[in-house]
């Protein structure tokens, strides 16, 4: 029996190839070499093979460039002379090159199209054209699914969600009621979406729940990293802006309204109620307290903690973040206070007495 | 097919509704307009529409009730006169007296109790009375399930475990064996429950793994969010307390006994045999070492530290967390020193000479 | 119908049973008292019953000790005279001890081989000897799966991965293609491995994804904590070194390379390219940046945040971790400092007058 689709996919060597002189043509570079050597697949230095391409951009990495069995290297100007491999193409930057590359090499597998016969669908649901809907997948009532939609094995999507065009719930994802996906947002492996938010109000001896009834809204071209958990609003909606990326493991609260194009790190909370401007960028494991604005363009450095509104456009950190300037100039501070402070302890008490 | 029962479940708009009059008496407030208005939602001032029902408590949103097109508002005493909608109900606290009118509006939809035809009920097991066990859940041997308990998709409840009545597992969420879950616990998705514990014995070159043979006891009235992770015992029990909410990605290490009514925000990190009184409170990201013991009523900050004990009824705060008057005079004197450490190193380097 | 195998486990009363002869030379103890008692079950002494074994080694638990219940109990010299029960085995380090009668009363539950029928296996998959693939887990196409290997409920194995003989997925875990995972590794509730990483490029108005080609390796004898995250390389690829062990809620970002017998505690987060060397330990919520290097056998405290390469052998601490002793001697300075600032202000202010 076929398991299909199988989770966020591109294989490791496809059935494509370029040839160095398509290589030169993808990337605007200028072939040095036999430009019908042919390559299948991407690998460092040093452990590319014959059918392989590499890139040289960093001087480190000449040792491994001399020995290298790459088929052809992408190879930043200042070293198009180096000791290495013949067959290679100048271009600046080549990792950034190297993207021109690598859809042509690892084109991702559609899933197959249609619903896997273990798939669960429930009354009411709407399913778009050309949708893959992977083994033991459950799509609640009244679910609507866009068109190309792939939703992964064991994925449960709940009672009435929307699911735009395009977009893909790789494996193991719960979306609850309340939720709406945009077009061309990816879900990884294990993210929660539209859970209810943190909320109790002590009474009768007991942390009384709040219901939760506001909704959680993902707009387009989203993406969240693996086991990340985004909550459904209390009364008012939480939201994602559109463009937006989450890595893993990141948690976002009831009501947290992020602006486009944000980019959120790993491990990065985020609490109740906080807004987040466009562009706003938070290092890995940041803190965002309740109730607070990150200005449009912001970036917090990481693991800094963030208790306090943040004007636009300015980089912040520190575990009572502020901005990252005074941070630097406090820790310099520290630094050297360590090698005085047993004088000036002598000093203020001598003056004392 | 349908698929049931399905997360976590609010309906966004069911089938009930409230006239004004009704909401009045609820809440204990005074109806100005007509009684006979009638409300099925909540929302926002900011997109409430005729038949949703809404709320003024700040002067901030002012403006947003004199355009609001809310059926129905709750109105705090000091803007009861203001400018707005006719149909309004005068009441202190608006958001807490709004958590009356919520289960009158949002009635949680409960499973249809059954068995799902492709959930697995192992040898041995015992179903209480109307149970709802979901498409995909697979519930071990000998595992007992009190009465009105709901087990969502793709759960697995494993050998043995007990879970007492109306408590509710959302989806995707692992119980270990060695696992006790108490009544109206509930466990949201993908959370894990009863995982061996981190401990190893470096021997023979390799870390040696402890065997966990210790329990993990949910008591009653537990809530744990999204992704979070409790492990079992190694040879004490791990316990969370009766009433005790714990948000997102929390991480619960072995031995840890958490007291009564304890409040763990997302992402908190408890170590191994650490103990919590009754009604402690640990912000965001907080992570605290292990063997310590931190007294009921205490509150932690957001993203502190606790290397040392705390006592009862205290608040701590810090990366090596320490009380919270005394982090704040830290932070304080911290700030102002940055404008004068180059003075005082030259005082310091002045006396030295 | 029968749900397996089942998670994770050990059973909590096996049918296996130990005399206290046999216990006392298990662990190279002297017997005293009856050496024909039975026991079957480890408990702490305050709850420990007449088939169980526990164990004294502080004097904090002596009153306990007095009144246990418990069957046999290991005690320390010290307290080999101490009033308690009559049967008992005089032994160093009981704790450790107790590690060599755990498997002998806690013989795991060996997962029954086979194949459930619910299970789904990909085209071209080839399956080991006594493979045990329990209920609805997806096995996709070529993928390969060594001997004895065990495959929990819900889990997804991606296309292509191997699996080496031995390893055990124990439930809801998610294999990305592009994972290659060794002998004996244990993966538990959650776990994702060969996830993207998290990479852009922003051309265009948007943050354009990086694609992620770069393979995953789990080397033999990894265990990883429930709902850990480890991200597949982007072109060269992510290793987890053998025998390193990961507690729960980790994240591992692209291109991560562990040494071998590395210990990474709950919550911690590693940048992408940064290189751990063997038997580094990091402690729980430690955030590490990119590209960096902690050398073989460093150790890191809990909550630091790494920004800077760290020798090997060394022990750092704090926030902008530097060698532990720094920052103690930083943070006893700022101690002082608070009581000395007002008086410092004095005196500066007074010299610039």
């Amino acid at each position: 029996m076929t398991a299909r689709p199988s989770p966020a996919g591109e294989s490791r060597h496809g059935p494509l190839a370029l040839t160095a002189a398509e290589v030169a043509r993808r990337v605007g570079g200028t072939l040095r070499g036999d430009g019908a050597v042919s390559v299948r697949a991407v690998a460092p230095l040093g452990r590319a093979g014959a059918e392989e391409i590499s890139f040289l951009s960093s001087a480190a990495y000449l040792s491994d460039f001399r020995t290298t069995r790459a088929g052809v290297v992408l190879v930043a100007p200042e070293f198009a002379e180096s000791e290495g491999p013949p067959c290679r193409v100048i271009v600046e930057r080549p990792p950034e090159a190297m993207l021109k590359v690598l859809p042509a090499l690892y084109a991702s597998t559609p899933a197959a199209p249609g619903v896997h016969a273990t798939a669960l669908i429930g009354r009411g649901a709407q399913l778009g054209r050309d949708i893959a809907v992977g083994p033991y997948a459950v799509i609640g009532e009244g679910a609507v699914l866009g068109d190309r939609v792939t939703i992964g094995a064991h994925c449960e999507v709940g009672r009435g969600v929307r699911i735009g065009d395009e977009s893909e719930l790789v494996s193991h994802v719960t979306v609850y009621p309340g939720t709406i996906v945009g077009k061309r947002v990816r879900l990884h492996a294990g993210v929660r979406v539209g859970s209810d938010g943190f909320g109790y109000v002590y009474a009768d001896g007991a942390h009384q729940k709040i219901p939760h009834v506001g909704r959680c809204l993902i707009e387009d071209d989203v993406e969240i990293g693996a086991n990340s958990a985004i909550d459904r609003g209390s009364i008012d909606d939480t939201v994602i802006g559109a463009g937006s990326k989450l890595d893993n493991l990141v948690h976002i609260a009831h009501n947290v309204h992020l602006g486009k194009l944000c980019l959120i790190a790993a491990q990065v909370g985020i609490s109740g109620s906080t807004t987040l401007g466009d562009g706003a960028v938070l290092g890995g494991q940041v803190g965002v307290g309740g109730h607070l604005t990150i200005g449009a363009g912001a970036r917090i450095a990481g693991q800094s903690g963030v208790s306090s509104d943040v004007p636009a456009g300015e980089t912040w950190s520190g575990t009572l973040a502020r901005p990252h300037r005074e941070t630097l100039v406090g820790q310099a501070a520290l630094a050297r206070l360590a090698k005085i402070v047993k004088e000036l302890e002598r000093l203020v008490g001598k003056r004392g007495s």
